[in-house]
């Protein structure tokens, strides 16, 4: 395939942007245009359960109102995050407050690299997690705790999942705040969070699923669990990463989606690209490019 | 303090070289060589309860028998690590079978960058599993199954663990093959994995310690649980970790250990040192040279 | 300031997407989005004399008519840049062969990544270059050399240098296939390339600049010998870099901007800003995004 | 080949440490290892004549001494590095000042990452480079001028270099001080730096060596010039390369060694190794390592 140039155009939207660097084909360029190629075949079709798998700081870096967009439209069947995530969720349903003081300490907020958190707001957290919480009993999955939670917010992401009835797993929450409540709540309350059975239910999903992609932010538990679920069924038939790890280090973090097939986490014939660079720009860039390209407005 | 120059010193040892990284004291070097006096004050104190956690491919990458030995010596009070490392570690324990074929895809073989593990090797692993929890049965923690693990496999950190009953918590275990046999095994037993047993565990350890330290090696869930537990006692006395994250993009991998003080899951005077790096090759270098200044054999 | 979170708009063009990243103004959104306020203002003032330094494949991948826009539009009054962009650029007008044929090495090609050059080209660039020099003699500086290798060309960004008058300095070109054919050539003819006169008419328009802004794309020699030439006049007024390099190492390619301060490589009271990131994604977007803004069309 | 565990023993020194990740053999450890190999085998054969290539705060951050060694060993036959190791080298001769003050800007300090330089040690530096270059008329080489002020200097790589008739290179040195006191001087003196010449001279050490290695830390012009160079032969025999870049983008410093094959850069059935890391720290040790299991003391 011959490698064509960047040619701007002032009437250049998202999606011709995308186009563009499908175009040129070479290098970055070529991986954002494929991977935009990929993201619309798995949106275009109503036979691909489209996974959306999220580490690091995705909403504290402001894209939760996109989540929820992406699973009020559809675009997305489940979703597998950090606690982090669904923390920084409910803090911004809350009350909106994350502000930008730079790269510094600033005393009486927790900080994010150059975004910062007033402590206060974790005090609504846990009067919100408490209210939460009191209304469990027994076993309960992390997909219903997030729902339950989403269901007492008025935005954000787990809101958008509760109303639609997306499920949000996260395997690996009881890193976070919401797993400190839990832990918390459950030693002297008959409140037993069972993450196993997220297990069945994600295994439910991926068997009935026509065809299964991926979309993956980052790395970590959430790539693990949702390649590890792919392998019940042979494989991803889509996916799209964007990382900033390295492949050397051996991480599947870093792992570039060829090795899964060494697995059957990714099916041989499997459609997939992995873009080099900070989800907290090229993924607002390629989500919002692919749905100028399907029409959504 | 001045930056030295590198000398070169032909019966230097592994502690001789962190020391001259020490007296350079510039950029990497002074990283290094810092990072190795904290540790050195970490392991000489009886007053220091470690933990070390664990991201990424560890043991795939050949240090499993080094956490064993730091286990064996009372180095380590508590791993927090992913359910990759388990896997491998149990599978290193069950035959022995890693091989480097080089950055392809084999035939048979799963692969993590240039190193592959035949598929066969999982089928003794399920065996191995299905004994393991046919013995258990009810609320089972994390640290119990691991136990139960290694008591079974004749060398390795979990056999070391279980030997010297030093808790083994890996949170996130639900992503990995542990995970795919207890949720297969919990469909039909009365077997539940109950995760947050463990936060009970760490939280006694963490409040009954002294001082607190971590060996961070790379980030995701096992550095974000440990961190969340130092946050019980106002934050970690000392802490050393090596990554290869970088902290623009926002993730807790790849921040700086001085954002911690922010969160209190670093004090504001603790000794804390970030060495940017592969921990597959720079932590047997810190350890065995702070071994080697501690005079172990 | 308040962090806001990413709104996707169906209209959205280049420029609305760098408003919102501006809007959002977190972690990597904001780096955007204030890389973009800053490049406005060099751009649409005409007191601000603006470089722009590239290193890495730029022109392999695809960037070329994209500098050849920015040239002819009047947007940088200099480029400082690798000899291998200089070649690529020579490549391209030469008969437009690059293509893509994976990660992978292809007899008969030259391999950049996922990109190749069919060896043949270099035969006619041989050519090409034995026709540029032979009409040269004496002391002749980079910037004639590459304007005289433009004028003899039909497209690309050395002929819109020489069209436009706009210097090109390679303080490195040694380094590159240029370098190799002077070498030959220098060797029985007389012919002598003075990148010390380069110095003179870089540091006369660094003078005569009223501000000094500079497009940093990559680190290396380029950018090293802009901010050198800055140095004569206190530093730069305005930059803006994209670069995956890390500043911990302590090479200047990865350092932030901040640390030109220390050195009056960058003037106290500048306004910067750093995009972690892959410029060949990075750079059309903000560059396009800009001159939306600007009105060109 | 079988992938072993790494194995603590008390007196290892730093060759047992690179034949113990050799052992290993996966991921980062076998790469240290198969290039300390690598690495033995260039220096214990009077037959491989070996470039050194140096990007990045290599002397900043304490190495000059050790280059300095491998000058006086014999184990090096060339050194293409960068001005500012050049300027670093002298000013550590002139007055030994480097001091680490941390990761801020320092009023009377021009800043590295955490190592500061006082702005007065560069008024010592011009003094010294105008003495050098008034003794200088005509064309002078760059590997000239440098053994002219190792000369004068009483300690560093420069005066290794200078007592051993080994040729530095720094075909990019116009982007630093000694480029503008070149600069400076040449405005009103006959003297012309001729890079050119340097070409010459290299072609000619490449042309007679029986075989060709390289130890490329960091990438940039350093590492390009040796390689283009190594094209006048059919390539490099051996290679070491140690570098943080990644390869994804395209550039040739972050390019794996493989890739240069399909340039003639590298020879089909040349040794090579790329160690994913930061050089301050990998290079003494893996240098120190061979240089133990050479018998040096």
């Amino acid at each position: 395939m011959k490698r064509e140039t960047f040619r701007y155009r002032g009437d250049m939207d998202l999606d011709g942007f995308l186009r563009e660097m499908e175009r040129v084909g070479a290098l970055g360029a070529g991986r954002l245009g494929r991977a935009a190629r990929i993201l619309e075949k798995m949106w275009s079709s109503d036979d691909v359960t489209v996974l959306l798998t999220v580490a690091g700081p995705a909403v504290a870096g402001g894209l939760g109102e996109l989540f929820e967009r992406l699973i009020r439209e559809g675009l997305v069947d489940a979703v597998i995050t950090s606690g982090a995530n669904v923390v920084h969720d409910a803090l911004d349903a809350l009350g909106g407050i994350h502000v930008c003081l730079g790269e510094r300490n600033v005393d009486g907020y927790g900080r994010v690299h150059d975004t910062h958190i007033p402590t206060e707001a974790f005090e609504k957290f846990e009067h919100f997690m408490r209210e939460v919480l009191s209304d469990l009993s027994g076993r309960v999955s992390c997909r219903e705790l997030l729902w339950e939670m989403g269901k007492r917010l008025e935005s954000g992401f787990l809101r958008a999942a509760a109303d639609e009835g997306v499920p949000i797993y996260s395997p690996g929450i009881l890193d976070s705040m919401v797993g400190l409540h839990v832990w918390i709540h459950s030693q002297d309350h008959d409140f037993h969070l069972d993450l196993v059975d997220d297990m069945h239910h994600l295994a439910d999903l991926v068997f009935e699923a026509e065809e299964l992609g991926a979309i993956i932010l980052g790395g970590s538990v959430p790539k693990h669990f949702a390649m590890g679920a792919a392998m019940l069924r042979g494989g991803l038939d889509y996916a799209v990463q964007i990382t900033m790890d390295r492949p050397e280090t051996g991480s599947l973090s870093g792992a570039p989606l060829e090795e899964g097939k060494s697995w059957e986490k990714v099916r041989e014939d499997a459609e997939v690209a992995t873009i080099v660079g900070d989800y907290l720009i090229i993924f607002p860039l390629l989500a919002s490019g692919v749905m100028q390209r399907l029409g959504i407005v």
